[in-house]
């Protein structure tokens, strides 16, 4: 999350050491993912270019440190063992898994600036690949000898895979309600980077409420990510966004912008709106005058809001950790969710 | 495999209690996969219609018995446990993930005589149901809180995914060799199954000498079994085979006899073939001409020798465990691999 977000000064050293955290977690990936194959290898050295934020990686190294029983220590290796390297590797591994399995199913062809493995190498590629992905990932865990991790991990992806298939079965549904939107979000989006924060504080010994604060506190922060991506989706540029955008509405996906929008139209826009959005997947330039019409029923300010409370949400669950520089720094994290343009 | 054997009389105890332990594996499946929501459900019950043989958990279920420090006794449910039968919902769960993939990647409309999920549901419902399978499976697996079963089921789905990627590269390559087509079904047929029989050997706290000796047989069945395989796309009929045949040679998949054909075939015919080959993906009925001509060079016979050795060695792998109704039944259960025509 490092480029996404400005680092209070008081927190640079807490940055360092988590810069250097994720280098080990990155070196741990890479071990894992070095087939004897030269063909598998080059796929995967492909995937590694995926890597963006790292921010579920930094979320276990983080609620590792700030829920660790010596939390007020500043710097992640004092607390943080090769298990969280190994813990944050493998949520990276599953997430990597989703996006070239996304990218399928999204005909995307550009993903953090560089051509996607299906635009290169085939769908086909891509399918093995993100099966090659996950497969790993929980060769990875069980590697741990610890059943709590497999469980935890196991149980998200898995819920993870169901928020897919939901959002799938809610293609082109413009009736879709924010409850069901939030379900879907809460499965495909804010399940592992939950996980990735109860397993942090898990490796660290932390306190069954110490636990369930990084819990909630991920999974408020996994939401108000998805929101802020979905609105990036709709108002992003290309260039900054660093992948392929004004997919949703082609793709015939209801986010939360534009759920607010057809609840709170009249009729005649309604009707507009919908036409508009049935042309979109033929016409992508008539998804223009949809994310257009948004500004009439404030839809977009309404979506960033609801982000905003998440996040409050997720400074709220943490509140009641020791005070220490990792548990500013997520506060510093939820807060970057939102101002973040990519 | 009850529907592809012919069960010797003094086995029709243990084919009894067989048939019973994998009622109980279906009910684990199906549990493990009883989502809340709807439409992830009626995706799973599509699912369901593909298992067929259920050749993995009988193997988990065989083993399981035939390696257990009681094993002459005859009957499944009084040595294996609970345990086995989830063992063998996890290990078929993969292999159904394994297919409805496949699927895709081969474009195949049916299945075990119905539609395929792809077909049905397009391409983006299979793959993402295939990943819910996957990560389900590692789920239930995790469930039963032994890191043994956890790393086994880990390392052979990674394995078997690099055999697709492995097959996926060398598509169209018709100079593939023997060793590296060995290679490729090691990888994406025999980890499974030989996982299996690990599994069920091991969850019966079986001697390391009689896990290794179950691992040793699941291997060479594994490869004797996908040889078959091979030769029955070649050579077998849609209606009894259950599923769309001729497709290695459509989708430029060089296997067994033809590889073996290439390598014996005169300069002329070897051109031949590779014109034929070539066609094939655009003309189907050129593969016709491929498969007439592997007879010049006994390359089918050749393929049913080396199968009907795999299985003389997984026979003798088995050998070395104690005499028992369940020994006899893999023993059986080999010999059916390569005389099965589905």
């Amino acid at each position: 999350m490092k480029d996404a977000m400005e680092i209070p000064t008081e927190l640079a050293q807490l940055a360092d050491s988590l810069a250097a955290g994720l280098v080990r977690v990155s070196s741990v990936f890479e071990g894992a993912l070095s087939s004897e194959y030269p063909p598998v290898r080059r796929l995967c050295t492909h995937v590694e270019r995926y890597r963006g934020k790292m921010l579920r990686p930094s979320l276990v190294l983080l609620c590792g440190a700030a829920a660790h029983p010596r939390a007020s220590e500043s710097s992640i290796e004092t607390v943080c063992t090769g298990m969280h390297d190994v813990l944050g590797a493998v949520v990276e591994m599953v997430h990597m898994a989703t996006l070239v399995h996304d990218d399928v199913l999204d005909e995307a062809d550009v993903r953090r600036r560089g051509a996607t493995v299906n635009r290169l190498h085939g769908n086909e590629a891509a399918v093995m690949l993100g099966d090659y992905l996950i497969a790993s990932s929980f060769k990875l865990c069980a590697s741990l000898d610890d059943p709590r991790f497999t469980r935890a991990v196991g149980r998200a992806s898995a819920v993870l895979c169901e928020g897919e298939l939901l959002q799938l079965h809610h293609r082109e549904d413009y009736s879709l309600d924010e409850p069901t939107y939030f379900e879907i979000l809460d499965r495909k989006t804010a399940s592992l980077i939950s996980c990735a924060c109860e397993v942090g504080a898990v490796a660290s010994g932390a306190s069954a409420a110490d636990v369930e604060a990084c819990i909630r506190y991920g999974r408020n922060l996994g939401l108000a990510f998805q929101i802020q991506d979905d609105i990036l989706d709709l108002t992003g540029r290309e260039e900054t966004v660093g992948k392929s955008v004004g997919k949703d509405i082609e793709k015939g996906k209801a986010t939360l912008p534009l759920i607010h929008h057809l609840a709170r139209a009249d009729e005649t826009l309604r009707a507009t709106t919908l036409l508009a959005l049935a042309d979109a997947p033929r016409d992508p330039a008539r998804a223009a005058t949809v994310v257009e019409s948004l500004k009439s029923t404030d839809s977009l300010s309404y979506s960033r809001g609801v982000a905003r409370d998440l996040v409050g949400a997720a400074r709220a669950a943490i509140s009641t950790l020791k005070p220490s520089p990792a548990a500013a720094m997520l506060t510093a994290m939820a807060d970057a969710v939102i101002s973040r343009d990519h």
